[in-house]
Formats: C-alpha cells, sequence, structure tokens
C-alpha cells in the first residue's frame, strides 16, 4: 500500500482524479455511492453541457471508460464510507454494502460533490406545488425525455420563466454565496428551448447576469441576440397560480414597477449546497470547512486541493459551487498534490 | 533533452508550473522577458490579494523561491523568444538578451499572461487626461507606495468612484467578453480604501457585479456592510471634469435617472487583454487563438493547458481572463498534461 489512494466520489471530479493517478501508476480504489458514475452530469442525464454545448454522455462515457479501463483503478459502486481510522501506515476504511471490507491507503481524495437546493425550502416559489414549477435539474431529465412540455398538461409551453438565484445569495434560505454556474447554466438552457420553440416568450429574472469570463458571448449575448432571451432585473417575490398557469409577482428593478405576469412553464435556477457526502466525509475524515460548509481549501494559492489535513485532499464542488471543467481541473491538481505527498519522482 | 520542458512566462501560472515540473524531475527552462518574476502582481506591486488578503509580494516571494531554489529549473529573466524550429527531436528555441542561446526541449508551456486594458482607447472616461482618473492597477501601486491620494494635488480624497467593465463587454472596444476579476478585484479595493478613509464617499458603478462563488461573501456582502460602498447600477456615458474634479456623467438604471457626479478621484477597473507575448508566442508555436486572440484551449473538459498543438501547453490567463488562484491551479495542470505528454510514470 506504498501508494494506494482512495477517490470518494464517482463524479468528473472525482473520475479525472482517480484516472490520473492511475495513469501515472498508482493505485487507486475509487468509491461510489450511488450504481451509476458520472455524478450530476448522469444523475440528471445532462444531455447538453455548458459553457460549450458538448455532450453530457460522452463526457461521462469518457471520464468513466478512463478508469474503468484502467488497470490501476478499483471502482467500486453502491458502496459507503464506514468507519476510518489513521495509524502510521495511513488510512484504513471500512467500506459498506453488498462486499464490505476494509481499504487502506496513504492518501484520500474527496471528491464529494454537491446537492442541489431543494426549492421546498423556500415557500414562496410554489416548488412541489405548482406542476409547472420545476428546477434546473428537472429541464435537464425534460430535454433527455423528448421535447420540452408543461408537465401539468403536456402542452408545448408558450411562455418560459426562469427565476435566477434559487437559494443563492439569500440569507433567508441561510446561503449567502453565489453558486457559479446557475447563470450560464440557464442561459444555456434558454437557448436549447429556442431552438425547440421559436415562437416562445423566452425570460430571465435576474440579480445579476454573472457569465463571467469567456461565457459572455457564447451564452449570454448569443441567448439575447440569436434566441431573443429577454433579460429582467428583478427579483422575485412570490410565485402563486391563476387559471392553472404559475405566476410571478415581482418588481422589475430597472423600469420600477411591479409586476405580475403568467408563464406557461417556470424553471428555478436551484444553487449548489454542500452534499450529505461532504458533510458526513468531512466529519469522517476530520476537514476543516468553510463557513457555508464546503470543504475548506486551506492553501489555494499553493494548491486548491490542499485541505486542513495532511493526506486527505479535495477536487470539485466538494469546496464550493464550481463548473465542470472547473471540477475535472481540480481533479488533476489534486492528483498532483496526492503525487507530491507521496514523494514521487517522475520517470520516462 | 529527454525530459526537457520550457516554461514561457514567469507569473504565477508560469512560475508553478516550472516549480512543479521541477520537483518532479524534469529539467525546465523559466523564460521571462522582464528582469523580475511574478508577472503582474510583480510589476503592479500588489500588496493584498483577491480573494483572501493575503500578501502579494509573499506570495511572488514564496513562487519565485521555489523555482531559483530548484535544481532542475534555470531562471532566464529579460530574455525574449527568438525564432523557433520543431523537428523529431522536439522544439529548437533561440532565445534572445544579453545572452542569447538556444534551448531545446520536448515540451513548451505558454504563460505568457495578460496585458490590462488601456482606457486611452475609449475617450469617454477622460483617462491620460484628468490627472485623479486611474486604474485599478494604478491604484494597486499607490496602495503599495503609501497612503491614497488625489494625483491631482496630493490631498485626500473625501470621496471615491471605481467604474466597472472599462474595456469589457464593451462591443465598441472590440472585447465582448468579461474580464472575470475586475468585480471582486475593485470590492478588495474598495474594502481597503475604506480602512484608509473612514469617512470616504465610495460608489460602485456597474452593469452586473460579478463576485462570483465563495468571493460573494468576503468582497461583495463585506465591502457594502462592513465598509459603507455604495453600488449603483449604471453605465458611464462621460467622464469630464469640472472645477479640478472629475465628474462621472450617466444614468442609474435602478432608479431611473441621468446623473452627474463629482469625485476626488476615479478608479477604472480595465480588464484583462491577450498579452503582446500572447499575440507573439502563439504565432511563434502555431497554437490557435479563440476569438478574442487567447490561445484557444482544445479540450478544457480533458485537461485545460491543451493546445491545437501537441507538445505546447498553456497556462494561466493567456488562454482568458483568470483569477491568481486559478493561474495557479493552471499551472499544475500544464504540469501534469506536460508529464503525461512525456509519457513519464511515477516512482515512489
Amino acid at each position: 500500500m506504498s501508494n494506494s489512494v482512495i477517490v470518494i466520489g464517482g463524479g468528473p471530479a472525482g473520475l479525472q482524479a482517480a484516472a490520473t493517478l492511475g495513469n501515472f501508476g498508482l493505485d487507486v480504489t475509487l468509491v461510489e455511492q450511488h450504481d451509476v458514475l458520472g455524478g450530476a452530469v448522469a444523475q440528471h442525464q445532462y444531455q447538453v453541457l455548458m459553457p460549450d454545448f458538448s455532450s453530457g454522455p460522452a463526457l461521462v462515457a469518457r471520464l468513466a471508460g478512463a478508469v474503468q479501463n484502467n488497470p490501476h483503478v478499483t471502482v467500486v459502486t453502491s458502496a459507503s464510507i464506514g468507519a476510518v481510522e489513521e495509524d502510521q501506515e495511513g488510512f484504513r476504511v471500512q467500506l459498506e454494502g453488498s462486499h464490505p471490507h476494509e481499504l487502506q491507503a496513504q492518501a484520500v481524495v474527496l471528491a464529494t460533490g454537491f446537492d442541489h437546493f431543494d426549492p421546498r425550502r423556500d415557500g414562496k416559489y410554489g416548488y412541489g406545488l405548482f406542476p409547472d414549477v420545476i428546477t434546473g435539474a428537472e429541464l435537464e431529465e425534460m430535454f433527455a425525455k423528448g421535447p420540452v412540455r408543461r408537465p401539468s398538461n403536456g402542452e408545448v409551453p408558450q411562455s418560459v420563466a426562469f427565476i435566477y438565484c434559487v437559494g443563492s445569495r439569500d440569507r433567508q434560505v441561510g446561503n449567502t454565496y453565489c453558486s457559479r454556474v446557475c447563470c450560464a447554466v440557464s442561459a444555456k438552457q434558454s437557448i436549447e428551448i429556442r431552438e425547440q420553440l421559436p415562437k416562445a416568450r423566452i425570460s430571465m429574472f435576474y440579480m445579476d447576469v454573472r457569465t463571467y469570463g469567456l461565457w459572455e458571448d457564447t451564452l449570454y449575448w448569443r441567448s439575447q441576440e440569436e434566441s431573443g432571451v429577454v433579460y429582467v432585473k428583478g427579483r422575485i417575490a412570490e410565485v402563486t397560480q391563476k387559471a392553472g398557469q404559475p405566476v410571478l409577482k415581482g418588481e422589475d428593478t430597472l423600469v420600477r414597477g411591479p409586476f405580475e405576469w403568467p408563464f406557461d412553464l417556470v424553471v428555478l435556477a436551484a444553487g449548489m449546497e454542500p452534499s450529505q457526502g461532504t458533510r458526513l466525509l468531512s466529519q469522517k475524515f476530520h476537514v476543516d470547512l468553510e463557513p457555508h460548509g464546503f470543504v475548506q481549501q486551506s492553501e489555494p494559492m499553493r494548491n486548491a486541493s490542499l485541505t486542513s489535513r495532511p493526506g486527505v485532499f479535495v477536487a470539485g464542488s466538494a469546496s464550493g459551487p464550481k463548473a465542470i471543467e472547473d471540477a475535472i481541473a481540480e481533479g488533476d491538481v489534486a492528483s498532483l498534490a496526492v503525487m507530491q505527498y507521496l514523494k514521487t519522482k517522475v520517470v520516462v
């Protein structure tokens, strides 16, 4: 077990970390709680990814294939982490599931991802009450199954609203941070809806549009200029329902007027929170959390994967909301930190 | 030269890449055009870094020390890149400077950074005309030298305005993209100014405030709630001067009124553009550019450092605007890609 590593979490960050470590010849066990690999991309069946409109299934197939075909990587699915001990030899981790056994490793990578904010926790959105109010993740699942339809009656929506910052930047629900990707994901989704519905009215209700960096052109400008999506700066006070249609009540902060607009379909851009796995595993491995409950990056200017505990590393949205490409980069950053921790040298 | 690498650019991304490659035993030459290492952090003497208010000089000292003390890294400063050839052995690169010589390497990392947008290119800001209109980088230099003062008369400013998105998100100047960090850097600077000037009026003129992710709390909320900084959604039409004071003319898009406000000091949050080095080196190494002139990342979902050309990698803001911590992460991501390209294995 002189250079063995446990990677916990089979989403993009964990898959990348496991594949990279395996490529360099380290012995890796990848532990995933679900029965499939791919994290949120697989669970919500993302077909088309932000920012580059590339294929979600192709990404999962490539990342999962890279670990499954790697002789140095053992993949364990449908398994959870039991007791964890550390001694001079390294970590001893009890795996629970259909084949309980003990793993030993010198280093651990926490790639335990995020959970979406559940909009039921904020009654004003009517989520769970009105069938045509759905989350962005549910819209992705709808894209995967077929054309966009109103859940209430199966009809083609003539108007679609996106509500930004659901569960993010909102002290009332306890999440003061920004979830980074929801603005851009919503813009991507609006472009996809436009492709299906040339005549639908599509409106985005936002506080600030945060399609930062190079996402600005391909998502924000494009959604407005090519897809005719309308951005309205306004905070939604309440979603109600009238005559079988969700109604958005709020104030347009730019034209300074209150509004009450019906839509056929309302998409809640629900933010990202520390996953149950992140909360649980951070306790078992005794790593510090930052104030929101994400794993604290102890020295992000040195290496983004360092935690408060030597030998335990973090990658992906376990340390905060993150885009897929950033999670993949952090899988590599964590791999490198593990190799440096194990004092490896490379040979050509 | 079986595992030798040239890293071009001695900012955070290049320093990290060179140090990491050297730590793994690869032979690295780091080439920097200026006589000091540290990139923009050193050139503008950033004292306090976004997002964590850590020390800029300490970061540069650590990153530069890591390459200078590494027996596998040769540092060449005040040097530029001449002719580049590639044959079966790898790259042959002519170094120009006080000691011209040829370097040979199997892989190259372009870490050629960014240039700040020059606000002289957009006459409406009055930059270069009115002495109390300065850039964010010049404010950093002012912080390094002493307390904040009005350049025109050396007096303590009673009012400070920040204008966001100068040279960014602006089709008229040719830059449609967002520069990612200026919102957060301005928020950091406003907090620093408040520490010096408890009574000054500090106003931010923005389109969207993009303190994304976990920057939201420590920069945006903090600047408002602890530092009493006022955010005004409004685009500045023109900066003029009256009675020796810069005057901001524009429209407050939230309260829908035109305004004409004098300030003692105006800070332009100038965006990031592809550096001269990025433009020049991308030609010499024949790597594709994306539409704005940054180096195109060919497969960011696989590895952020891959370019259109095998053996040539990119790290940091050469591929687009980036925060320092992201540039450092990309230095590691590029190192890993180089090691994989050279088909190295690790030994413990």
